[in-house]
């Protein structure tokens, strides 16, 4: 299946490239795109994106956790609020997409409102609710260890124990807040207004499914769980010549390498699972010298966290299965379990009704990374558009999104909020949402 | 099947191992025995053993290789020559008895036959072969990454290309000899005597199959045939969260673990194989990043080199079907390929005979692991007795050999050289063999 488009891109599209890839240049590492929580160089981006988003009409604004937040008012006083955002850090030598494009793609949507009521006498310049364009400082949690201090801080959730947490080199959240030149102690000023009904997040899909699919978005009902975990299987180390095969051996590799087979064999068969075993550490090992202790990572991610816990338990059994039949023990250890995070429907169909009314086939799918959205939905009804990834190649230089894409993601951004400016009934149904989250918040 | 005896070992047995335990002290890294070829303490070394030696009664020279040589003279010049050796060399971080142990016995068995010439009415002073005691400079190659320096030595093998072989610290071996205090332009007179008939090597088992059989000896017959290989899993690095499992994964882990799965079950179906994947590296991983590259390393020993061979070419096919499977590719190299060395038949009856005269079982076994022994056969019929090794543990610090198993050795190696004297018809066959394993090597 595959979308026969031959429309070319417009000049926006060009230039929201063309601008993430001069945010790109921004780096704390020379000759490469690094960039973590508040590191130096986001002062740069900042200045950049806000120069474009003040010339587009909005007031800008850094918060103290360092998001930075464009406003175009709507057409009166606390007007309901529409966010669209996505995150400004990056991983150690990454592409110019990931998280950033969002953002600039909020302040193209503004630009193209703006731009229209400037020449187009048939679209009405008054909008009825507010846009609010958010960069967040942290999405990765590179730095810290702990990932979407931005979104956190946005929803009231960047606690105490949060602001402790150090660097490597010892420098704390809040120093790195201060640092930065911004004041811990007005956090509670970075919480979400309360007129914001919505939530909109473009993101690279950062996976080869659309490019399989020949389709240029998708709509993300669900971010998957997601488990991490680490096996230690511990057997004997030996001497690989003098050891028969059969019961004198305790081969900690072998049994791994059972294991692995049998958690590949099992996702496959599980449909909407993955699990991947990333990294394998023969401690100590040599060529000729039977492995005694083998680290393993296991991560583990499904929409369903039933569908996940059950194949945990699975996993768990076969690393048990491997290691006792050859006399061995393993050990295993969680360092994350993030339950899976729905999206909100209604936002979510409404995007998909946009993306159609733009041309674009509605491609529903499951996101098995995490991103900002999935911190916002505890507070705000949240939707978010994946564009296509050539090659699925994210998280490294080469990364790289389609013209046509960035216009089909524009073109469903327009109608997203043209839906919202025309449907006064819609608007209300996600602010009454938005105030029944708040009030189910304030009973837990 | 277990030997009862209730025999306690000879106050010579708990010498032997009491001096092993002291040689052990002298290492080139303090708190550990680490003693590479010609490292300073390898003086000490000899020093100690110089001087039981030369308390024996033997005529005592360091050669060229730096290998310690003592002689004990036969009743008239020139007579058959029986050696009996092992190396002085150790891994990194060594117990106290691979290699030296076989040195220690050599010494302790000329011992007891001076000891009995002083005492014993009955018992012949005079022998009909000279017998020299060697240890050898080098057996494990930790320093210069090829191993036997010492035995190559000895047959006239050390090379020139081998004496430009460089340590870590860029020091040659033949700078290493002249360090020492030797000189590199006298090695042809290390080359072993030409009177040389027949060389014995005692050493513990460094495996576990002696132990698990209850018996205190093994008689070795073939020294296997060993290929060490690397493989080099070739994927695709990907998300680990929004990879889908299947087609779109090129995942050079789940690749690798199959192949170490289909290693194991053939080398466990196939007699007398062993094959072990020791180390797997998986090159830049993280726990959540699907494994772009795998590096695994192989070891396969047989005593027949046909099995051996077979067997790796069907490790390596089943290396590409796991590859091409995910659509990927693999590599493999190969660093040693050593055929296996059948040690002379009559000796290794004879000293299996003699194994039973002194009331053991003559166990016959495959050395999975190379010894001097394998070099030395090239020039001089050669057999070689392992002892049992607690938990089958080497290069280690707690290896271990127990008393009564030091004593079964000393006292078959006293029947080995009884046989010889005893038997004119045996001595002289050996020497025939040995000509004729010099007349061979002059015609190939």
């Amino acid at each position: 299946m595959s979308e026969s488009r031959s429309d070319a891109a417009s000049p926006r599209a060009y230039q929201i490239i063309a601008r993430c890839r001069e945010l790109a240049l921004y780096s704390e590492v020379a000759g490469e795109t690094t960039r973590t929580f508040l590191a130096p160089s986001t002062h740069s981006v900042h200045a950049l994106l806000s120069g474009w988003m003040k010339a587009a009409g909005m007031q800008v604004r850094v918060d103290a956790a360092g998001n930075l937040r464009g406003v175009l008012a709507g057409e009166w006083p606390n007007a309901p609020r529409i966010l669209i955002g996505s995150h400004l850090d990056t991983v150690a030598q990454a592409g110019a997409f990931d998280g950033i494009l969002g953002v600039v793609l909020g302040v193209a949507l503004v630009e193209e409102l703006t731009a229209r009521s400037h020449t187009a006498t048939t679209f009405d310049p008054k909008l009825p609710f507010t846009i609010e364009v958010i960069g967040f400082s942290d999405e990765e949690g590179v730095r810290f260890g702990k990932p979407f201090l931005g979104s956190l801080a946005l929803i009231g959730e960047l606690d105490a124990a949060t602001l402790l947490l150090t660097d490597r080199n010892g420098v704390s959240v809040a120093d790195a807040i201060r640092d930065f030149g911004l004041d811990p102690a007005e956090l509670p000023a970075a919480i979400v207004d309360k007129s914001a009904c919505a939530y909109l997040e473009f993101h690279i899909e950062q996976g080869p499914v659309l490019e399989s699919e020949g389709l240029s978005l998708g709509v993300v009902d669900t971010i998957a769980g997601q488990t991490r975990m680490q096996f230690i299987f511990t057997g004997q180390a030996n001497h690989a010549g003098t050891t028969p095969m059969g019961a004198q051996r305790r081969d900690a590799l072998a049994a791994a390498a059972q294991w692995i087979v049998a958690v590949e064999q099992y996702a496959t068969e599980c449909a909407g699972l993955v699990a991947t075993v990333g990294k394998v550490e023969t401690l100590g090992g040599a060529s000729n010298v039977i492995a005694g202790n083998v680290v393993a990572t296991l991560d583990v991610r499904h929409a369903l966290d039933k569908v996940r816990r059950s194949a945990i338990a699975h996993f768990i059994n076969a690393a048990q299965t491997a290691a006792t039949a050859r006399g061995m023990t393993v050990t295993h250890s969680t360092s994350l379990d993030q339950t899976a995070v729905d999206l909100d429907s209604d936002l979510t169909a409404l995007l998909a009704d946009a993306a159609t009314r733009a041309g674009h086939a509605a491609h529903w799918m499951i996101s098995g990374a995490g991103h900002d959205a999935m911190i916002v939905a505890r507070r705000v009804p949240s939707a978010m558009l994946f564009l296509r990834t050539a090659a699925g190649l994210s998280h490294h230089p080469d990364e790289n999104v389609l013209p046509v894409d960035v216009e089909a993601a524009l073109a469903t951004g327009l109608e997203f909020l043209q839906i919202l400016r025309d449907d006064k009934a819609m608007l209300k149904r996600f602010i009454a949402l938005t105030s029944q989250l708040k009030q189910e918040d304030n009973h837990a």
